[in-house]
This record gives structure tokens, C-alpha cells and sequence, in this order.
């Protein structure tokens, strides 16, 4: 098994950052389901490299998918979805050094290690952040699918090094969830924002990178999805999230923070409001025992510092088993997690569709 | 699917708090291992509640499990294992309410949502921390399997509330991850120990519960386990992890404290070391790019503090589409973290043994 | 992975011939489904040996289930089913010459190879006849769910050697697919069945055993039930079928002898027949392109003749290295086939059963 | 889920017939293995039609593969690989009529019934024949990396009609297993290979089309592949051939054959031979309770006549809900098992490659 993941709905990454083409293909979307290319365009520009004002790293992407199967005339058929995005922009030269020294924290050394000097590692190879396009081209079809049964999914950036975002309030409309994300710097609270983006700039300026955290919301999932124990949502975002470049930590709900909590202050507690069920706050995070409460599903993740770094660093050389330096050359996005809100979105959402099409079998 | 996870190596859990019995099923075990039984005894002790002091609850468990299948005079035979443990001391009586009113942050509302009234949810049913029992079975076997391979797992309560222990240093010893979760009170300072055990204690009087964070290592790991981008081993250890009752988040090495620092500050440089290649620091928590690479595994869970409270709670009447206040009765933790260590190493280890089973298929 | 199939209900069986017990896991069987004892009861007895005049081995099995989670008060409960059947009437010194001398077409060979000596092959240990009761279990309860909504399963005995019983007409009724299987002997063609005992009377007096072919029908399955390419429900049927002992071949519809026919002879002309499309044959057996067309699902099964047969045999000492004559004592059926019927029908009721679980996803 | 399979190697095929494009993608393919595009091509072109004298359909494929990921410099690198197949000569018109009035024993009804209009049915979609050529470039790669471990793969059309070839020899030799596919006509006896070709003829002039079986070795296996009970070699090869269009029953060994068979003529004798164990004959295909014996693989497989028929049929207009009439016009192999031998191996070299990678974990 390797770069895949889904249950009835199944999406497989592949391609090299400076391979011939990068792509991901679906199989088990339902057929019948129109892909706007306009909005999918809009989503994708999202996480676009090449951005305002040193922000994120000058390479271009164009990154337009070409849908090989799967989509006629715009519409989903039922069968596997494939898309492919041509790789263009290579600039494999400046790789050559990493072959035998390592860039500390990247996939480098252990790729080397698990196999040999095989692996096609130039630009990061699979590893890159690249891989992401192909990503959020499956995700942005989820989420017009989600969208179209009432569920709507939205993330943002939720802190850069110690600079934080507001928290998504309690209950999250479909209009908050849909327009941050959508924003040129994706935060609730703009002045919290520009803080942000005067971290990034600093931190660039000084050769170095930060990293954050994005909070990701849904709202309008029926409830009663997920299974116990393993097949909770919590287990299913987890195992796909992990898979998105950089990321560390998933939480949901109060998470980390619940741990420090009393019982009395993490539990949620439930009320009828209008004769419905729903609970005063949310610190489950839309959760219990893995499956959907109703109340909105709330997750934070956890972006490590971009591993390219402009500083010298120290390293080894493979070939001469002695120490080396490093300096990385080449255009690197001082933070990672403000590009990897939408694929945040991305995953999530095709796990929340995954989900919805293996629906609530409690009762046959 | 649902309460099972792992590829070449299956795991499955069944039962319900106050059903007959409960158990586990390992498909995919190696032959020819030997279980010390003595050993397993003492693992699962450490999970066992009724323990000192007020700290666990004071319901007794016995949790000596039969062999039903797979274990034949002590050594594993080839066939799917079967581990039963019988459910004796129940007291269903304490949960004749509960079934109409939901207890806040438990599954009792989200199984009513799935299963209509047809959920065993008795005692928390097939949510119960009860249920872990079974997972230490499998998970010391597991242990026991990984120490013949070299390879030791060990986990500490790295915090209770807002009381820290110590972290693990950069090179855990066998005899450390072996030791500090057979201690009592299973941290690495004893001091900050006795302030954790205080603060439960005085939490228990406040009719309050708290949460707290464990810490697990892993080392002796071969390096390029793992598969890129969803089958890596923070993908697999992490759709496990979220199986065990009231876990809330997981982050590998830095995690979310890495999302906070300068890329100078979290990468792990290279660097010779007797003609090995080693890292100063260990910020990826031995995990690059999904893949081992040879230091220690080191990550970390929050678990939300207990939900069951002896405090009155808001909630509502189910039949009567009303709010409604419910007290708890029984005996309950006052803080489920420090029980949950042993079962940390235990889906840890089976995720260990199933990725080392399967090998590094990096070439053939 | 190993002695389990399915994919939202999966299915796993443990046990060894000669172990403690034996027994089967279902997860995620819908709650709410009432189980009739009396009834499952008397499907097992269908695979029970002990039987008529000399035509199954006298071997006595009660094949009591015991059920230790998942079933309340004789109603699923939403969480995984565990039924165990003690093992009780072992005959272990039987068997105590085959470690060293493994008898022809069985698995002790290939266990010896994979498992070493470690492989606890008592009475065929895993591989024995007697774990496809633990999988009637299962089925036999798959079968009351799919009854309740309208699908109905049974099998019958096509052939023994060369005697054939007749086929399925083209619309098997409930009451013929229920009834036939429940006959002493269960073939459409009672007289066929005459000619076909005979025959295994004979063969057994002869010192030997005979094959057969088991045809299994399933109608009033939903159509647009299956996936393509490789989880339709051929794939699907087929892998799991595979699973029971001694079964060696599997065709859908005219299958093999459809390979001798013309395509003029072979295609189901399609007609309207009071409003609704059906077809005018099923040589298709009920699926075209891995997907359900409505029409009664056929396949057949072919049952290899039981490998323990009182014939001396030639075989080799593994201990000595040398060639060397086995002479298998012990009680065992001249013809597995026969008890195979409600096994066959058991296999797939569960793989309908999870089939349908997953519904038709094809539109969303 | 759908059209993929395998468990550590996961091929899956995506494309429909008209559509732009088909293809296949594989994880967890080795690194450092060289492809010879020579030796792959030739391999395709035992697929490809527009062949000898009327045997085959006069459409032209070129069926080159362009590899978008996955393959570098001719060498595997350890990523996800990604092949397409540009479709160029298409007919679409030719199947216009086709949407109201599915073709008898095709897809088109099912997938009417599955996806409603949604589905691209035109050529047949995702289940045309045409999609077994990005899976024979999968298969292709396989066989050349099984070769390297001494792993050979071959088949034959074993009959057409009732025109029967001869069967495999005992020990197969790597010689027969390689140059018996790579003939003009693929059987043993080429006298045979004569009847059969004029039965094709005699088929097509006839405006009709016959159906065949294909038989497939595999020499060189470790003994002790394959695990009990659903995941042995019988459940996967079967799982994953059905996946093949056309293809309605497997068996493995003597098969159907087998049934009608003692067991004292069906068992297979062991006997040392220069100091290793061997067979004296192979009813069991060189699989014993699913786990490979060391003895040559064997099955055969059934393939259905053609279903496109140029003669006249019955069906129904589903738009008019009447009986209708249907002639096929295009061009249409009057025989697909002739094409199919290479996708049979195709199949079998990707499920045992699969094998292979797991390994024989019995013991650690």
C-alpha cells in the first residue's frame, strides 16, 4: 500500500515533483455529480505558489488538471477519475548536491535509506509539497459534492509560530466556512493576520521559516457516522491528514488544550433547543466515540517549520561518511501551513464524503 | 468495517462493558512465538483500575485472559489468536438512567443516533475503557515479540492537567522505556509525579476529573519502515492511537510546540557518529517523510479528562424532548490518563510489529 | 491479513481443529436484527456430520454457538459478534503420525513449510472442515437479515462424481431455494440424490472418497449491486469462496461449459414482461460487468474429494527424508460436498449481506 | 472501492473506451527495477488486435504507454507509477443506438441501472475488453520482475468451443511457460491451435462468436506464499481475475475436473526426489489450503463467447419500454479468450508479484 487512502471512495497520489506529469485519480465517485472547473480553478489557486509579496515561494504553477477519465462533459460517469497535471517549471539543477548530502528534516535520508539511490528525489520527488495539486483537485470535487448535500467545509490559519487567529466560534455558518479560506491570507481575524504575514516576512528575511496551525471546520454532516473503534472519524481524518507534507499533529476538538481541563470544563453539555438536541459548546469537536454528534466537526493541525531553510545547516555527506554543510539554494515558501489550508480542506473533505457514501449502516 | 485495525497484522476488539465477555482477535501473528504469560500478567496490570489510593477507580478486574485459539503451550501456532476475558463484576443497575439521559461527552448520545435503542451501551458498552483490556492483551503480546526483535516501547504520563513530567531525553535506553511504565505511578520524575497524583486527588474531591498527555518512545526500529504519503508510520500509528477511548489528538516529535518554532530551531541536523549517520535533535520524532529513519519513535497523545463526573451535569431527557440534569453514579477514574499508558504502548507495538512485518519493500 | 473477508462487514474466523474452541467474529453487523436460535440451530445441523447410514463420518459435533458480545437478548446490538463453539470430541493421538508423514492434499505439508513445526495441526488444526461451522454461525444469521429484505439463499448438491443432480430453473422460488437445502439429502432431483448416496456408499466401501459441485442461487437481490473492475460481485463471491476447505473451482452463470458455447447460444436476450425488463435466460448468472441485473444470481462451486481417504497412501518422512506409505485411520465423510451445501450458502450470505450494506453508491 | 486491487502492491485501472485517455497506476512497486520497453511492447502486442486474417477485430491500437510517474531512466524508483494510453481511433457513432437498447450479456444494462444516464457506456466504457491493455502494461512489468527472482508466468488457450488444446506437462519448463504466449496463435499443439483457429472463422462467417478457456502456469514460487483462509492464493488470484471482462469462472488444478474424481485419483502422492519433496502429480494446482506447495501454479480460466454479435438479437427500448430488435455493427473479435491469454498473465504475475512482497511471514 502506499500514497492512497479512502474506504468505498479511494484516492491515489502519484507522480514526482520534477517527474513528467503529477496526478491523483479516484475511484468509487458517484456518477451524476457536476465539477464547476471555474470554482475548482479558484480552489486550486488557493494553494498556488508564487504569491503577494514574498509570502510563498516565486515558482510558478500553473497547475490545470486534465482530466484523462472519469469526467465528461463535466459531469462525473461513475468511473475512476483520473487527473493529471503536467509538470513544467523544473528547475532540477538545483537538487543535484542533495543526492549525497541529506537536507535535515526532509524525506531525503530516509528515502535514501529505504531505497537506495533509486528514488527520484529531485524538487523532493513525491514528497513535495507539489503532490498537493493533485490532492486538492480530488478534494475540491468532494467538496462541491459535500456542498450540494448541505455540507460545507472551511479551514484557516490558525496561528504562524506564536502569532494566533481567532477560534472558529461554536457554531460556524456555511458563509465563515466558505469565505475564509477563500481570503488572499485565509485568517478570521485580519489584524491577527497581518501579524502573520510580518512573522513570515521576518522570518524569511532572516533565511529561516516558521511554522503553524490550521483549524478546519464542517458543518451539516448527518450525524451518526463513523464506526467504533478503528473506523471512528477521528482514526479515518487522522490517517489520511498525516499524509499531507509537514504536518505533525492533529487534534480535535479542545485536543491538546482538553488535556489541561477539569471534566467539568471539557464536557459539552446537551440541551433542547427548539426541540432539537445540541450541546453548549463543543469541545468533542463534533465527536463521540468516533462518530458524528451533529454538532459541527472542529480538527486543528499541526504544520512543522518549511525544512528548507536559506541558513547554512549541518549535514552529512552519504558518500564520504564525514560531516558537510549544507546551504539549500532554490525558492521555498517561508511557511508552509499558509499553503496547506485548502489541502487541510482537501483531505478532509474527501474523508467526510468517504463517510457520507458508507452512510449510517447502525440499522439495515 | 469497524473495530479492527492493521494490514498483515489484524487486530479486532469485541465486547461490551457488561456483555458476557470481551476479547481480541489477531489475525497474521507470527508462529513460533512464545508469550510469558507472567510478563503479559504484569502489563496488564498496569491498566488494571482498584489501584492506590483513590487514583483509579475501585472496581475490580481480574483480566486474566483465556486462550481460546492461535496459542498453543505458550507459543504462538500460525493461526488468528483468540483472547477472551470473562465480565464479572457488573453493576448495570448504576446505568438504568442513562439510557435517557445522555451522559455529557460520552458515546451514549451518537450510539442512540446509530443503533436506535438496540446499543448495548451498558456501561459504556463497546466504548467502555474496559475495552482496552483486550487491546493489552494483543499489545504485550505484541511487546514481547518487538523485545526478541530489538525493538523496545515504553510510554510515561507526560502530563495530568497543567502538571508536567519531564520529557523523554534524546536517546531513551531500553531499561528506561522498559522501566517507567512499571513504576507505580508511571513517570520520569517522581516529583512531578507526587504533583500529578495530587492534583488527581484533589481533583476526585472536587467530584472533578482531569485530563492529561502521555508520551510514547519506540526504539531499536529498523530505519525506511513505512510507505509514502498515507501508509506512513504517522498515518498508521495515528488511525490506531484515535481507537482508545478518549484520545483527543496525537503529534509526533515537536508536533504543535514545533508549529511554534523557526525551521533553524525544529530541523534535526545530520551528523557521523562512529561512522553512523545520526541527527543532534530529534524534532521528526525518528519519522521523515512517513519513514523511519533510525532514531527513536517519539509521540504523544492528549487524552480529554474523564467525562463520567460525580458533579450534577445538564443534559436531557431523550423521551421526554426536555432538559434535564443528570448525577453520575459508580466508580469512575478521576483521570483516565494514567491508565491509559500501558494501552499507548500497546496499539503502539502492534502497529510496530504489523509495519516490521511487512518490511521495507523498498526494493526487492 | 488472513482468516478474514468483507469490507463493511468483515468477517473472521479462529480456531483450530483440536484447540480449546473455535469461533467467528462479525464486524459491523447492523443492530436491531433479531437472530432466531431455534432457526440458526437447525442450519448448523445441515453441515453436521454424525449422520445417515454411513454417508458423513460419525464424528459427533453439538455445535452449540455461545455468544460472548454483539447479540443481546437475541437481538444484534451494533457492536461486533463474537460466537465461540468449544471444542470437546478430540481425537488428538489420531493424528500424532502425520508431524513427520503429511498426508496427500491436505495442508500439512504446506503448513510445515510456512509455520515449521509451530503450526498446531491437530485434526487439520486451522484448516479442518470444523472451522466452516463457526462460519455457518455467521452466515446462518446473514441469511435471517437478508430474508427480511426479501433476499433469499440457498444451495443445493449439483453433483457427486459423475451423477447430476438437476439445475436451478431459470426463476428459483424462496420456497425452492429454502427447501432444498433443508432436505436429508439436498439435491432438486430425489432420485438423482438416490443414484448420487450410492455412489458415496460405494466409494466409501471402496476405502475412498468422491468430489462434487455445488449450485447456489440468490434472488430478490436489489440490481446495480457491485463495482467494477475488481470489486464486483464475482471478485467478491469468489474470494471469499476460495476460503472454504477443499473447494477448488468456481464459475458464474454457464461458466465453464459457457466457454463451449456461441455467443448466439450463451447472450440472455432482454424482454419486457408486464412493464419490467428481464431476461429471457441467465446464462450471465445474474451479473454483467461485476454488477447486479436483477436476475436470480447462480454460480457453482467445485468440491475436491476428501484428501483423508483409509487407502494406504504414499507419502515421505520429513523427519528421515525418504519416501514412506501413510495409512490415515480416524472417522472422515466419503464426500465433502454434501456437509459443503449450507457452508457454500453461509459464504455467501455474508458476502450479499456486506454487499448490500454498501449499497449501490453509483449515484450519490 | 472498485477497479483496484492487491494488498502491498495496489494496482488500478482507470479510462473508459472513447474517453481520452486509459491507464493504470501502481503503488508500492519496488524500487531499482529496470523495464525493458522492448520486451514490454512485444508482451502488449499479444493483446493487441488487428490481427491475423479475421481472428481478431480490425480496430487499430497502438497501446503505447507513456509513464507520467514511477519510472525513470527505464528504472523503477520506488513511487507511485502512473502509465497512460492515449485513445485515438474511436467510433463513438457506432454506439448511439446502444444507450436505449443495451446489448444482450454486456454492461450496458447494469450500468444503466447503476448510473443512469450518467455512465460513458460508449465502447463499451470502463468495461470494455480495451481496458485490459493498461493492465496488461502493469502485468507486463510484473513478469519482467518475477523473471529476476526466477518466477515465470505463462498461459495458453487451453480450448475454443469444444476444441480442446493439450494441457501443461507436469513441470512446466520456463521455456514452454515463455515461448507458448509469445506464439502466433497461443497453444500447446499447434494441430489444435489449427481446429480451433478454423472454429473461430467458421464462428465469425457465421455472424456469431465462441467462447474458450485459458490455462496459466507460474513456476519458481516459494513454497509457503498465501495465508489461511480468505487471504490464500486461491481467494486473491480469483478476487483479482474476475476483474478480467468476460471471465466467469476459475478453478485451480484439476478444478471441476477434480469433482468428478476419487480421492485416491485426485490426491497427489509425495515423494522424495534427490533429496527434496516433491509431487507425483499436481491435481492440486501446487496450491494445499491456499498456501503454494513449491509444485507449479496452475488454473484455468472460462471465457464467455463474445457477447457482440453481428447477428440480430432480442432486447428492449428502455426509453420505450418495449421489446426491441438489435444488430451490432462495428467490428467485434469473434473470440476474446485468444486475446485474453496475455491479460490472464497479466493478472497472475501482478497478484503473485503482490505475494511475493508480502513474503512468507509464517514465522519473524
Amino acid at each position: 500500500m502506499s500514497s492512497e487512502f479512502g474506504h468505498l471512495l479511494r484516492v491515489g497520489v502519484f507522480g514526482q515533483s520534477h517527474g513528467k506529469a503529477i496526478g491523483v485519480t479516484i475511484h468509487g465517485l458517484p456518477a451524476g455529480e457536476a465539477v464547476d472547473l471555474e470554482e475548482l480553478g479558484r480552489f486550486l489557486d488557493r494553494r498556488r505558489p508564487g504569491g503577494r509579496g514574498g509570502l510563498t515561494t516565486a515558482r510558478k504553477e500553473t497547475d490545470v488538471p486534465e482530466f484523462l477519465s472519469g469526467l465528461e462533459n463535466g459531469v462525473t460517469c461513475g468511473f475512476p477519475l483520473c487527473a493529471v497535471i503536467q509538470n513544467s517549471d523544473q528547475h532540477s539543477k538545483d537538487y543535484s548536491e542533495l543526492a549525497d548530502k541529506p537536507r535535515p528534516s526532509h524525506a531525503d535520508y530516509t528515502a535514501a535509506l529505504k531505497w537506495g539511490g533509486y528514488a527520484d528525489m529531485r524538487g523532493g520527488g513525491h514528497f513535495s509539497g507539489r503532490l498537493t495539486a493533485p490532492l486538492c483537485v480530488a478534494g475540491g470535487i468532494a467538496k462541491q459534492i459535500l456542498a450540494r448535500k448541505g455540507v460545507y467545509v472551511g479551514a484557516h490559519l490558525a496561528s504562524v509560530g506564536e502569532e494566533e487567529d481567532e477560534r472558529f466560534p461554536l457554531h460556524p455558518t456555511r458563509e465563515l466556512l466558505e469565505s475564509v479560506g477563500e481570503k488572499d491570507f485565509p485568517v478570521l481575524n485580519d489584524e491577527a493576520g497581518r501579524r502573520m504575514q510580518d512573522l513570515i516576512l521576518k522570518t524569511r528575511s532572516e533565511l529561516d521559516s516558521v511554522g503553524g496551525t490550521i483549524e478546519c471546520g464542517a458543518i451539516g454532516l448527518p450525524a451518526g457516522l463513523g464506526e467504533p473503534m478503528f473506523d471512528g472519524m477521528e482514526n479515518r481524518l487522522a490517517a489520511a491528514l498525516f499524509g499531507i507534507p509537514g504536518l505533525k499533529g492533529v487534534e480535535f476538538g479542545s485536543g491538546f488544550a482538553g488535556s489541561r481541563l477539569r471534566g467539568s470544563e471539557n464536557n459539552d453539555a446537551f440541551a433542547m433547543e427548539e426541540g432539537w438536541v445540541t450541546a453548549l459548546s463543543n469541545w468533542a469537536g463534533g465527536i463521540l466515540g468516533g462518530i458524528t454528534d451533529g454538532m459541527p466537526l472542529i480538527f486543528r493541525v499541526a504544520m512543522k517549520p518549511t525544512p528548507s531553510i536559506a541558513k547554512a545547516q549541518k549535514t552529512v555527506s552519504l558518500s564520504q561518511r564525514a560531516d558537510a554543510e549544507l546551504t539549500i539554494h532554490g525558492r521555498h515558501d517561508p511557511c508552509i501551513a499558509q499553503r496547506a489550508v485548502p489541502v487541510v480542506e482537501a483531505v478532509a473533505a474527501l474523508v467526510l464524503l468517504d463517510t457520507m457514501l458508507e452512510g449510517n449502516h447502525g440499522t439495515f
